[in-house]
């Protein structure tokens, strides 16, 4: 159903997953509509942007962001709709980049709230994207850790995901060889075709790690990891000396429930980077990098101004098809950025 | 027996170790001493610096450093003195560190010698330790890398070892906390009673992970890795959020001729990285830091003109026990940095 004037559909976190989520491990439910205090503004949700790193929330094991807590409203990034307010900076209609979490409507007292202005009006959902916190991801972990010099290999896992198209894209324009890893042969078409990835390779391929080698002939200078899992042991070899790594997720891992048994691998990854000299650092764009928003939203809509930079959302609508759309985006169902239309942007209910 | 005036000694590497060194990878050959042509120099062997590196070297997959010949004489960093010089910079009696390695004669054209000058001729043998190749890589391994803060903890592998010795220091002049570990009660006790470690904790321990977490209230910020193993696998759980790990070795899996069965373990270092956002980086002294020499050498020169560097040698007589005693360090053996004193520095034989 759609979302209506005086009602807020919200999803709970009903109980934490073990292993990959279920239907069971949401809940919908309904409220009126919160009234605005003094000083306060009331957001209407128009954009709800669904990221693997909420997998980690989910469960309670210590993380580098605090879990969602059982019962409460799902935390989220979402483009919204000033629907009234009663503080001095905002006015009705205003567009803003919130955290409203997973439902129609919140409360906010202006703080955290990005206003949205010019170009990327244009694109409001871009603001969760490719100018948002997955662009930004893209572009810090690959320029300040990755540091890529022109003529150099660059990998990227995931290569036509939110964070991965975006460093693919980016790579390109630093002159660098860039070859891909995605799900299928029609994504991978697509990030050599569209995106312009020097090459893509299906990571269902058995023969990967053969097929990467022939793709990186001069070994691979960065690899820009958000997978883990047998995309990162196909890789691992190929890594040149003074290889960067930079680690903004590992989605292979999200649903493991135990460590794989068979042969321990540690060993092989340490040994690599003291013989490498490999520098791996993991980053978390909004802890580590909040103070370079800027130079990152002024360069990144410079390249979108000049049409240098392609960007694929997989835009489902309506809030009730949240959690399954998520529970698939874990299994690399989607096709480009995630992006939950909860509605139109008239206002009130459709 | 001791060094001949005629005759050249030297320790050629008779086959590829498989696993754990033994005898019968090491020959000894006998030359005649070489004569200096024009523009060269006759070095006579002091002081030999065995370092597990080597070990490395002597294997011939990939690696840091090109592996080492077999039947051709083992590399090593050395302290010499010039016995001829048909070279206008060096005369006969100039002490330098040179890369004579195992044996007793070398010839040399100058170039990638260091002449040892001033203070350092009091100990020209700290010139392969505190002021040499494991001094230079505890100083920028944790100075650039590792980049402690004081009051951050800051955990020392091998802490009575060539290169975790003179971390501990450093960090402990950088007002940090400092825990140790090492092997056996009396390396710790010298580890907390000369070199002022906060603690040292012998890594023999069962409950190892246990204890660590007790002398270490407030996490661990810098770990300095030079072991691997289950030192590793204690150290890793507690490691802080933004926490720094400069691997110089891995002392541990040297002599490991296949990887370990049961537990994959490289999931739970791969999620370390990410959650708590590690910076892990491998790095080779000579190769990395040649450029910060005179950096390091200065301020080291300075603390220990001042007194407030401890350095200890495991010096061991005449180079025919060379391959024991190498063989010995891999296993723990030795207590400090392991030195061969090939001959003294009178000239000729003994």
């Amino acid at each position: 159903m759609s979302q209506q004037r005086d009602t807020n559909r919200r999803v709970v976190l009903a109980s934490r997953p073990h292993g990959v989520p279920t239907d069971a491990n949401f809940r919908f439910e309904r409220q009126y509509v919160p009234t605005p205090a003094d000083g306060e503004i009331l957001l209407r949700t128009i954009y709800l942007s669904l990221d693997p790193y909420m997998r980690g929330r989910m469960s309670d094991a210590p993380s580098y962001v605090p879990p969602y807590e059982v019962g409460e409203t799902i935390g989220a990034g979402t483009v919204a709709i000033v629907e009234q307010s009663n503080h001095p900076d905002y006015q009705a209609g205003d567009w803003v980049v919130s955290e409203n979490g997973w439902q129609d409507y919140a409360l906010s007292n202006g703080r955290g709230l990005f206003k949205l202005q010019g170009p990327v009006l244009k694109h409001p959902s871009w603001a969760l994207g490719l100018l948002g916190m997955t662009g930004f991801t893209a572009y810090m972990g690959l320029l300040d850790i990755g540091r890529p010099q022109a003529g150099e290999t660059v990998v990227v896992a995931a290569a036509t995901g939110a964070v991965g198209s975006v460093v693919g894209q980016i790579a390109r324009l630093k002159g660098c060889h860039v070859i891909g890893i995605a799900g299928g042969a029609e994504k991978c078409r697509y990030a050599e075709e569209v995106l312009g990835f020097d090459a893509c390779l299906d990571h269902h391929y058995d023969d990967l790690g053969e097929k990467l080698k022939r793709y990186c002939p001069d070994g691979i200078d960065v690899y820009f990891e958000s997978v883990g899992g047998k995309v990162f042991n196909a890789v691992l070899p190929l890594m040149n000396t003074k290889g960067r790594i930079p680690v903004c997720g590992l989605i292979a891992d999200y649903n493991s429930t135990e460590l794989p048994n068979g042969t321990d691998h540690l060993p092989l990854f340490q040994g690599a980077i003291l013989r490498k000299r490999l520098h791996v650092q993991g980053f978390i764009i909004t802890q580590d990098y909040a103070h370079r928003f800027d130079e990152f939203f002024h360069q990144m809509s410079q390249w979108v101004a000049e049409e240098r930079l392609v960007f694929r959302e997989d835009v489902i609508d309506d809030l009730d098809n949240a959690p399954q759309t998520f529970i698939g985006m874990l299994e690399g169902k989607n096709f480009g950025k995630v992006i939950i239309r909860v509605a139109t942007d008239k206002p009130g209910h459709e």
